[in-house]
């Protein structure tokens, strides 16, 4: 019984709520790879705040730090004026990440979401540029805001933007039609004089898309979008809010593509702690920005570079990464076997890293397997146009025994799912 | 002697930064009213986070409770999901906030920045209404993202945006031209049927404008605003963003013109602490949103429902409010004395409760004031189209003692600053 | 009795029809000022093709011309390359039209219809200066493609896009809110960097609005926005389609107000004989096109040229001007003792040199009116956003009997319109 | 000598005249296939008004009419009020062309060029589905206009604009890359709820695409898009305004693909003489016009109704037909022996009846063949995005003899051509 009265979600918050339909209890506590709800109940978490808590929930270590912060009166919120806590996490950035991956690229604190990044980074590219269009993909996804909004693929989405959505051109995404490269039409719209596709300041790609369905480019496919863009100078942006930060077993995802975008937006577990925080990286030759001419009041969050700092010890070294491409190893296994033994499924695994799913025939089918899954105490939810991807994202530092506790009710959940006959 | 090395900034963060340039220290701690640099130099904090920190830095009763709630591992980040610290804050809110101002609004968490609120309400207004067109107002000021930058009149940050900013209509404000209502001229456009201006989905208007130069609009054009939309069934949106949350002497700033907006945008320092948040309040017969039609990662900043709720507090009779008021008669009075005995300033005391300011006759009168400012050990900014109005924006619960202190560094830079001939 | 059965237009002509409702009847010939219809009926035209005739339909001169072109089979159809008659046109216009009034402009042949040289003018805007937005005037009419429709003020045409129309800002016309100049207004909206309005490329206004309502800006008005164009490097487009070709009283409705625009469009009355034909001029320093930038099928309409050529005989010395004159203020004179004479129409007179008008309380008033004079052999419409002002439009070189013959029988239409009760 | 001083055109006309470059004489009459300078220099017309002269220049019969027509007076100039001259033609043209062909469609008189028919069934189609966006396709031209603009593909036209152009989308024509039907791709656009694209009010596309590079669309493609847009509830608008009225064999172009469209766009060659002229023809169902909705000065253009009436005999049995295709036989025959028997050429013989051309290498080459021909006493133009095509457009009712005679001075054309060394 909850403590809650769930009346007050009903008749005061918006309709616009979605995830507290599909996991409708009300939580409490969290911690590592687990979630509490007020009742008591323990939930394995493979949905980790959509990517938000690659950390898993209220790491120790960042918890140390943030709390001696908070206690010390550090400043918590400073705009862009210089702080210390900003200061450290620059520098930290800077040594830990960027420099051993031969990255040169300047930081801008853009507002705290993964929507200011996107934002940001188009605007840089037109600026840069001169030009107004930019290249998106198919099922892309980017933000929620108009600019970002513009350049994301879903339907319903862009529905909602109750504005036509202009200055974008959605190309095919690697494997859009069939199996096909979809490079060949790429080029012929960029090369002919007739092809309607003025030349854009930016593409803008995710290597692997989650919202979009857990599909993941090629590292070829990848390679030719940056050569078409050199050719054409272009900007490329990666969008690697979701897929960044570990999700994909390298800390920027597009790493063993052997690419070096334009622009880089982060943010979701950037701040490690779940705390909002978002940057958007590029070269230090395209910082044409005037002083204040992108702003925002919660660019300054110091609890975030405070724990995300923190964070960054996980990759000093390169066991952190080797764990996660091992957990990889072992979760498309155990989802593979899943799709061999139950034939009814249907199901396609799909995805890289611990940024993985089964494909399943339609929506109703993985939500359903979902809706085992909570039943039995794991949180996990869908992704696709139709919902019809399942999606397992544990933290990237869950240990194996509950990374297997939580393939087994997966396991269990697609058994009683494909059990069923479909009714739509 | 600075104990960072400013370099990291320089060479590290984008040309973006703005702040850091006016205020060329590096903070390290604040509390209340006070901000303390690396180097333990005291300042008064005349900023409050552009509006961000109104109960000013890391208030004891709200920070208690954030530490309590993150010793505890409360959950940080949830999304939309149903959280015990969620319910608690939408209950009191309406508790507390609403209901005594008979006020019968919906909440929707649009993520946690004033744009996620802008563009979340431009959205609905235009669901809700099919219409297509916004009507803002001249020097408004709404957010960096496209839509809400579609709404902002500040021409160099309308061109940051690379593309053309469309589907809006931008009408003069309050004294736009001289001293004159610009009622008639609205209705005009509204009513001619060769006005070239479609019937809008809303109208999203400051009460105050922050940015723009503080400039109140009079309660009475507030009033006449309201009842155009009422007419012509516009759905008027007041983004109280910068103005609201006691900054101009009531929760709302809205509340003494007497007007019921049909949608409320609220951020900066709704959370209470700085941390980032921001909701948005509509009358339940908008709520029109399909689920998750409208989403975000950091709708659930959860840090920030604790504080958010610990800060009402503030607000459980009106005595809060009636110490606002007097405190902004002070200030008021200290300003005129000022302009009055500075005639070389040439000045004109402009604001509302706590959001102040002195008109200078030019960008770099108001700069030479706030630099002296802030030599003096205060720091504040400026805003207005060139800068031209030096802004005091106190914590509204700043003590008097402190608030006249800020006030007599103000009238010595002043002073200071009248004295050198302007070369511009 | 009618010879031709009307079902061919009702069943197989779309519904987007709309004069052959107001004058329902077959037209087979027409002379001079006269409209004859198929059962040998004759009507007084004061509507003249809505300004296209204003040398009356058929001129004997130009006829001759004309049919000694065809007879003598001369180019008819010649894109733009080169032919006699065209060349015969460009010198003739210059020396007859341009050089006595010491304009120097070059022209472009952009299409044979008002909107194409509206679109041109655009274009060639936006190109010069670079900028995207153009400045159009509150119920201002330029026409129904795309880029014209943008800058036109009509809702409903407006409606008719079925897409937002940007890039365009609607300023408020002389008197469009009481009697009071726009010119204040203007300014701020430029000069304001806060306003919203970006800088545009363009101006374009109408010195008289015909299907706004024949309303008439001020000599010193037009002077005012031509000043601020000069200053702020705008340019000024005058569209001259409808006003222009001596409606008003000159070749250029512009003469007078002493201003001398970077660009002019005409159409309409330019062919002379009523055939598809328009120009756009402009300052030499603004030719900046790419050969073949713009295009269009019927540039080359030499039958036009060979009329058009004729028609400049009209202007060669000023006695043409002088007797438009002196027939509009026998109009004008008329039209005030009807105004005068007929107190419950409530009427106003508008407009000038014969381009006039009575605008009455409503549509329905005029529509009477207008339906009255039908009836008594006098074709009219209206004009105005609900119809509300009757429009006189006699050929300019209308003998003086005929425009007395046509004065009365609107009197006498008026007195019958007055008579009833509105409805509505 | 040219009698016409040559500096009337370069000092007086704009640097946008394009023809007069590559055709550097005067024109001063014309009849049937040929024209003739005014020196009296005689040239056989394979450009034929960029296909506005397919019945030749000046025929006798239509001529006749026409000169009878003005000679008694006949109204000129209508806008839409109904005429005897207006009245015959619309039955005419339902009894001769689209019952024959058991086509139901309504007219609709646009204004007399082809982008007024464009832009009005772009309206029409938004206005029915009450959907913004449109589906063009690469290559496709459909006038300048910014409507018309904006689903037209090539670059420099587009650019031009000088704003962006918005709610179109550029779809893949037939064979854009390689040889590959893009129909697949057409499909996974419309049906993938994340592509980026929604539905579009309509396609528009050219059966035949003749400022593109003489690119005919193959009838299994065309029957594909035709069930594609019943599908997806989508309007098919055909422009045949280049490719119809018998110049690909047919009346309309797409006869014998079979398909029926909703919405028809006609223009240049309707009026037959060469007149300014447009309709579009849609299904009586779509007709949901407000009277007045779209309107323009020029829709009555009488004398084009009486020319067009007369055209409409070439019509009445299907004997023009045949000898058009015949005429094509020949003509393609020859060419295909052209590029056989010039090795050097690498040339490609491409398109339908008497809209068909030679692909060259690059425009360089087509241009050199042009101008020979030009030298040698035939006038033709190039298409393509590189001028690479040069495009044969006899008069479809040229004689054989003519027409073999423009085909030898072609191939002596293309001898001299291949001689010289490509420069660029």
């Amino acid at each position: 019984m909850s403590k809650t009265n769930m009346d007050i979600f009903e008749t005061l918050e918006s309709e616009v709520r979605s995830y507290c339909r599909d996991f409708p209890t009300v939580f409490a506590k969290a911690k590592g790879h687990k979630l509490f709800d007020e009742n008591g109940r323990e939930y394995i978490d493979f949905f980790s705040g959509a990517g938000a808590l690659n950390y898993g929930h209220n790491d120790s270590k960042m918890k140390e730090k943030l709390i001696e912060y908070i206690m010390d009166d550090g400043i918590t919120h400073s705009l862009d004026k210089a702080t210390t806590a900003k200061a450290e996490f620059i520098e930290k950035f800077n040594e830990v990440i960027l420099k051993p991956r031969d990255l040169n690229y300047k930081m801008m604190f853009p507002g705290p979401t993964g929507t200011n990044a996107v934002e940001s980074a188009l605007k840089l590219a037109r600026k840069v540029t001169g030009r107004t269009d930019i290249i998106s993909f198919t099922r892309g996804f980017h933000g929620m805001t108009i600019g970002s909004l513009s350049v994301t693929g879903n339907a319903s989405k862009r529905k909602g933007a109750g504005v036509p959505l202009n200055h974008t051109v959605t190309m095919p995404y690697d494997q859009f039609v069939d199996e096909t490269d979809s490079i060949k039409y790429l080029e012929q719209y960029l090369e002919d004089d007739g092809s309607g596709v003025d030349l854009p300041a930016a593409m803008i790609v995710e290597t692997v898309q989650g919202e979009g369905g857990i599909n993941a480019a090629r590292f070829d496919w990848l390679k030719k979008v940056e050569e078409i863009c050199k050719k054409h100078d272009i900007l490329l942006i990666v969008d690697d809010i979701q897929a960044g930060i570990g999700r994909t077993g390298t800390f920027f995802s597009f790493e063993k593509a052997g690419i070096k975008p334009d622009i880089v937006c982060l943010s979701k577990s950037l701040s490690g702690y779940g705390v909002p925080f978002a940057i958007a990286l590029f070269r230090p030759e395209l910082d044409v920005w005037n002083p204040g001419e992108h702003n925002g009041t919660f660019r300054g969050n110091n609890h975030a570079f405070v724990t995300a700092t923190a964070a960054l010890d996980y990759w000093k070294d390169s066991s952190f990464e080797e764990s996660i491409q091992e957990k990889s190893k072992i979760t498309l296994d155990y989802l593979n076997k899943i799709v061999e033994e139950n034939p009814e499924l249907n199901g396609k695994v799909k995805g890289r890293g611990l940024m993985v799913g089964i494909e399943c025939e339609n929506g109703e089918i993985a939500g359903r397997v979902t809706s085992e899954a909570f039943n039995r105490g794991l949180v996990m939810e869908t992704a696709g146009m139709d919902g019809e991807v399942f999606k397992l994202f544990p933290a990237v530092n869950i240990d194996e025994d509950a990374l297997r506790k939580g393939l087994e009710i997966i396991e269990e959940s697609v058994k009683a799912a494909v059990k069923e006959p479909v009714t739509n």
